[in-house]
């Protein structure tokens, strides 16, 4: 099937070029000695997940247990469930999960350890350290006594750390002094630990934004990016990436038209309602529109000022936008395509698509 | 089974309220004499659909075709599609649909009149005008033009007219004025077509910020609300629901901690990152927690400042957040519950989540 036959809103893919984001990351990743721990929150599908483990990954990241459970169907050696697990169904799922395959799991207090242990399942733990971005972690100071707990409890397997660093979007500027910051930190707690007896195997870090810089981290030796796979209007605004390595665009078709101005059939249902990070407006960037402005969202209708465009797609015909935030989008999309030179090659299930437990 | 066993996040509904919320509605219509076709992309079940019709309700309304097939299992006699319907698959879908019940299509070009005729099915149509929200619809002086040529195509029956007044949210202020211009416009509107002998059978309006004012604008006869059966901070900041009246809120478990904040198990994927209508910040209200502000999301990651709160929920504990757009987080989540006093009583599946075709 050509592309053009899609029924849109379609989220697809060019094959050709998740494939080189993909080697690239692994490349990358082999030549600096980084374990690679893909994060599966962007696409959420196995088959997917399988195609990072075959280029290298060591194993595959996730947040929530239900996403674990969908992700086991790639056969990772590994599965790191990078959030903390409470709560009775959810613990009795880890239990589940960790008979078919090594699992760990990050976390940041002695309440979220005790209940791991509880469990009588054998299972790794990272310790979460807050790095910077004021979300989940202990305090860089609270990591050794976190870690000794975790240490002292039966069935768990102290295996390190993990941070991420979301408030790092770049490295020139105010990032640069951010990264520095975080580097400085990280040496502090790795001496801290050092000293203890508590040296950690994995020191486990890294998001998209930054990924190219995980090298320049002394001591982390795991990354755990996600939005690579794919990339996005947020990954190039950080520099993570070019225009050219965003993979997946969101097909969708002109369905209103006046002076100026354009509806397409797909709003915050279709792309999420996810601003750019930059704070720059617009939801998404029309392919081969330029001077396009996809200014203003409702459930099903995208709004775009189409006063600046040469010439403009008339009603029924389709354009394809590239999105701010891939991960968030590709959750709504019961299925998404992949694409290679006009052709639809594969069709997959977001087998993760709202595994929210 | 009591709600507090329910896994986290789960999107609970209190029944007793969705039952007031729907037959304050029914009750309002009966009386004002509003023909009522609820829009169901806001809970996406056909079960509830089926209680909106046994309340009263002449037929339902849905944005997607893939939707109505979905909601044809709540068996409407009448299923308005209140949006263009553009392209050979979504065609092929209207006509399977058109098999099983009346169908109609809101549109607002000559294209989609002629595509729909095309398909050699009976169907009847709204010709949508923009009364001042700049989406879709043509300029009321256009009506006429799109009316006529609807009645000249074959096998469609022009219904009448369709609009959706979503830039007006209150009846105060410069909304009062918003709302004096839509009455004179559909006034003007109406004169016209009837010099014209184009008597529509059906002036469809009515949001559900608008709701209750409906009975104010001349002309009108039937009406589309799809909030008001849950309701949300967005609706009570419109002024048309009570805090009280919000029927649907999302429990989520704290899963870390520190000083003057926490963070829950639900962000962008389970609540959406839509903001107030207001332009106030927050993502949702914590009930029982006065003072905590929802300030940041990440995918799975809510941020919560409680900072200005007495006392505080401690890890692995609940709390019930009320969202700002229940119509984006429904659509998030596989299954919702319908909760009587602390109990589970209903389980739907949101057997309409994800269909965006």
């Amino acid at each position: 099937m050509h592309v053009s036959e899609l029924e849109t809103p379609a989220l697809v893919v060019d094959l050709d070029i998740m494939e080189r984001n993909l080697a690239r990351v692994a490349t990358y990743a082999r030549e600096r000695r980084l374990r690679l721990r893909p994060h599966t929150k962007t696409h959420k599908i196995p088959a997917l997940g399988r195609k990072q483990i075959e280029l290298g990954a060591a194993g595959l990241t996730v947040a929530k247990t239900t996403e674990a459970e969908v992700m086991l169907e790639a056969e990772p050696a590994d599965l790191l469930i990078a959030y903390p697990v409470l709560g009775r169904q959810k613990l009795e799922r880890l239990r589940g999960i960790a008979k078919r395959t090594r699992v760990t799991v990050a976390l940041d207090s002695f309440e979220a350890a005790r209940a791991l242990s509880e469990l009588g399942v054998d299972l790794g733990v990272l310790v979460e350290v807050d790095l910077g971005l004021g979300r989940t972690g202990v305090a860089p100071r609270d990591v050794p006594a976190l870690a000794q707990e975790v240490v002292g409890l039966p069935h768990l397997d102290w295996d390190g750390l993990a941070f991420y660093p979301g408030h790092i979007k770049g490295t020139t500027g105010e990032d640069e002094a951010k990264l520095a910051k975080l580097r400085r930190d990280l040496h502090d707690i790795l001496n801290n630990l050092t000293a203890l007896r508590l040296v950690p195997r994995i020191v486990s870090g890294g998001s998209t934004p930054l990924l190219f810089h995980s090298h320049t981290i002394e001591g982390l030796n795991e990354i755990r990016p996600g939005t690579y796979i794919f990339n996005d209007l947020n990954t190039a605004a950080a520099g993570a990436c070019a225009l050219e390595d965003c993979a997946a665009s969101i097909v969708v078709t002109v369905v209103s038209k006046r002076e100026g101005h354009m509806i397409i059939d797909g709003g915050s249902k279709t792309f999420s309602s996810d601003r750019l990070v930059t704070g720059e407006a617009g939801f998404g960037q029309i392919a081969g529109l330029p001077g396009s402005v996809f200014h203003k969202m409702n459930e099903e209708h995208g709004y775009v000022d189409i006063g600046n465009c040469r010439t403009t797609p008339a009603i029924g015909e389709r354009v394809q936008v590239l999105p701010n935030h891939i991960c968030v989008a590709v959750n709504l999309h019961e299925r998404i395509y992949g694409v290679r030179q006009g052709t639809v090659e594969q069709t997959w299930t977001v087998a993760g698509r709202g595994k929210l437990q």
